[in-house]
C-alpha cells in the first residue's frame, strides 16, 4: 500500500518524511537532539497544510548551510534579560531550534511573574510561526509568535518592497474546545497561493501584488517581475495602510528590538540572493510571548468563557448554510488528523527535489 | 477673531472645547481631577484628526451617564496581579478614566519586572486607543493598547454581526525622530469614514460593507439596514479572515482574559440600544501592556535604529513623487500641531449637539 502511494500519488507517511529529514539534518551536522527539533518544526507545517512552509524547503535550509550562512552547531545564548523579558542571540543557528529555545524562555518567565516576553536576533528561518505559540497551550498559556523574512511587501505608497510576510500566530487555550490558533502572514495573499496559481498558469485577484512600477496587477509572476506582494487591505481604499502598520509592528518587535536585520536588510531564504549590505543587525529577528492565563484569572473560568466564545461564533448565522464561520485553527487541525491517519501528498517536483538531495546525502526518501 | 471663527466657521480653540467638556464632566458629578483627565483623553481624538471618536461622542457619554450605565464616581480596583500583569475592575465607569489608571499600572510593572499587562473588565468606552499606548512613550517604554466594542462587524462566512471594530494601538519611542504611533480599527472602514460618505450621499468602496443577507453592497447606509462592517481584508479572496482573526485577538485579550462581555454581547455605545441579555462578564473590556526598551537592550541602541527605520521607509522609493511612504503616527501628529494652533472646526451637527448640552447644564460653549 505504501508503495502504490508511493509510485501513484507521491504520498508519504508523516514517519517516513520525518525519517528521511531527521537524516538529512543529521547529516548536515545537527546533533540528534537538534535534528529532531528541527524536524518536527519544519514538518508541523507539512501536518497543518501550510506545503508552502515545510519539507518543500528542506533543500534551501541545506543549500543556506551549504553557504555557510547558517551555523549548524549554535551556542544559543541569552545575552540580556529581566524576569519578564530576554533577548536570545541564535548564534546564526536553524530557526527552527533557535525558536523553540527562545519560546522556552518565555514560558519559564511566564511560569515566574506570569509573563515572559523574549526578542531574538541572529537566527534564521524559523518555519510556521504556528507550532511556537502553540507550545504555550499545554502550560495553560497564551502563545505568541512572529518573526521578519526578507522583504517582499511594498508599504501603502511605495514602490520598493521593504517588509517580509511578517507572520503573526497567537494560541489560546480552551476547555472541551479545542484551542483557538491564529496564524496569518500580515498580507492579502502568501506567497505560497501565488505560486499555486503560477503553476496553473492563472491570473490572481485584484489586490493581491502590485507591478514594478506600482501599477495594480493580476500577474501571478509580478513578484518574479520586480514587482511586490501588497499589505492586507490590499489597497489604499480597503486601508492597506493596517496591514502594512502590523507588518511594521512585527518588524520592530522581531528586528529592532533584538538588534537583528530589519525592514530591507532582512537576509533571504533563496542562498542564490546575496545579502543586503550595510546590515545594521544580526540575521534574522523572531519575537515571542507567553501569558499564564490564571495571572489574569482563574484558568477554569477563562476556559468556560473561551468555550462559549468558540461555540458563539462557531453558530453564527452563517451566509450560506453549507459554510459556518470558521474558529482560527480548525482548519489547520482538519489538515492534521487527516494527514496524520492519511499521509502527505507531494508535488510532483518536491518530490524530485527530496530524491536529489537525498542521492546527495544517500539518504532514501 | 475667535467670536468670527465660532460664527462663521464653527471653528472653535482647543482650550475652548476643553473648558467646556471639563465643565460638562463636573456637572455629571466628576470630581476635578476626573473631569480634567475625561476631557484631555476624550479631545485627544479631536486633535489628532480622529473626529468621531472626539467631542462629537461628548452626548452619547451623557446618555450613558443619565440612563445609569455609566457609573460617575467608580473606585477602580485591582482584582487580581502577578509581578507582569493586573487585571483591573473599572467598577462601570467611563473608560476614559479607567484607562489610564490601568495603563499606569501596566508601566509601573514594566519598570520593575520589564513588561506589564493589564486585562480591564467592567469598563465602558475610552475613546481613542493611541492616547493609551502613547502614555508610555515618555517611560522610555512600547506601549499597546486595545478594546472591544459592541458588535458592529461580520465574521467571514457569517451575516451576523459578532465583533466590534475592536482598535489595535502600539507606540514605540525613537531617538531625533518622533515615534512610530499605530492606531486602527480591525476593519477594512472605520465607521466614521461611513458617516462622511452617508452625508455626502455617495457609494461607499467596494468591501466595506456586506447587505442584512452577506450580499456585497456599496450602500453607505447597509449598517443601518441591518447589514455590518467587513473585517481588514474586505472579503475572502482578500483574506478577510485575517481581519477577522485580528478582531478575535483584541476582544479575547480584552473581554475573555479580564471576565468582561465579549463578541456579540460588548454594551453598545447609544443608551437607546438595549443592552444584550444574558451577558457573560461584565461591562466592556481593553487590555494595555508596557515593555521597557531597556528591558531588551540598550535605549540609545534602540532608538538609533529606530531612527534608521523611520529615514529608511520615509525615503522608499514612491510610486508617485508626491505621496511619500506614511510613517504610522505622522498624520495624526500633523493635525495635532495644526489643531493646536489654528483651533477644531466641528460639523454643523455637533455644534448643535454640544449646545443642546451646554443649554441642559448651563455651560456656555
Amino acid at each position: 500500500m505504501v508503495y502504490y502511494l508511493r509510485c501513484m500519488e507521491n504520498k508519504y507517511t508523516y514517519q517516513q518524511l520525518k525519517a528521511f529529514t531527521r537524516e538529512i539534518f543529521c547529516k548536515m551536522g545537527c546533533n540528534e537532539k537538534d535534528a529532531e527539533t528541527a524536524t518536527v518544526n519544519l514538518l508541523s507545517a507539512d501536518l497543518r497544510g501550510v506545503d508552502s512552509h515545510g519539507i518543500a524547503r528542506l533543500s534551501g535550509y541545506v543549500r543556506l548551510w551549504e553557504t555557510q550562512r547558517v551555523n549548524i552547531h549554535p551556542e544559543i545564548s541569552i545575552i540580556h534579560e529581566t524576569p519578564s523579558t530576554g533577548v536570545v542571540d541564535g548564534d546564526s543557528g536553524l530557526g527552527l531550534i533557535v525558536a523553540p529555545f527562545s519560546m522556552d524562555l518565555a514560558i519559564k518567565k511566564a511560569k515566574e511573574v506570569g509573563t515572559g516576553w523574549v526578542s531574538v536576533q541572529n537566527s534564521n528561518h524559523f518555519g510556521i510561526a504556528g507550532q511556537y505559540a502553540m507550545m504555550a497551550l499545554s502550560h495553560e498559556m497564551i502563545g505568541i509568535a512572529m518573526t521578519n523574512a526578507s522583504a517582499l511587501v511594498a508599504p501603502t505608497f511605495s514602490k520598493e518592497k521593504m517588509l517580509g510576510t511578517n507572520p503573526i500566530s497567537v494560541a489560546i487555550p480552551a476547555g472541551t474546545e479545542p484551542p483557538f490558533v491564529a496564524d496569518f502572514a500580515t498580507t492579502t495573499a502568501a506567497n505560497g497561493k501565488l505560486e499555486i496559481l503560477q503553476r496553473k498558469n492563472q491570473p490572481v485577484p485584484d489586490g493581491w501584488v502590485q507591478g514594478k512600477e506600482g501599477q495594480s496587477s493580476n500577474d501571478a509572476f509580478e513578484l518574479k517581475k520586480g514587482g511586490a506582494l501588497l499589505p492586507l487591505g490590499s489597497d489604499r481604499d480597503r486601508s492597506s495602510h493596517k496591514g502594512y502598520m502590523m507588518g511594521s509592528i512585527v518588524d520592530i518587535f522581531s528586528g529592532v528590538l533584538s538588534g537583528a536585520n530589519f525592514g530591507p536588510w532582512v537576509p533571504p531564504f533563496p542562498a542564490y540572493i546575496p545579502i543586503p549590505e550595510n546590515q545594521p543587525g544580526k540575521g534574522i529577528g523572531h519575537f515571542f510571548g507567553a501569558m499564564r492565563i490564571d495571572a489574569f484569572r482563574s484558568a477554569n473560568d477563562f476556559k468556560n468563557n473561551m468555550d462559549q466564545w468558540i461555540q458563539r461564533f462557531r453558530n453564527a448565522e452563517p451566509i450560506d448554510s453549507k459554510q459556518k464561520v470558521i474558529i482560527p485553527g480548525e482548519p489547520e487541525r482538519q489538515f492534521e488528523l487527516e494527514r496524520k491517519n492519511n499521509g502527505i501528498k507531494l508535488l510532483e517536483e518536491v518530490v524530485n527535489d527530496l530524491k536529489s538531495l537525498g542521492e546527495k546525502f544517500s539518504v532514501k526518501l
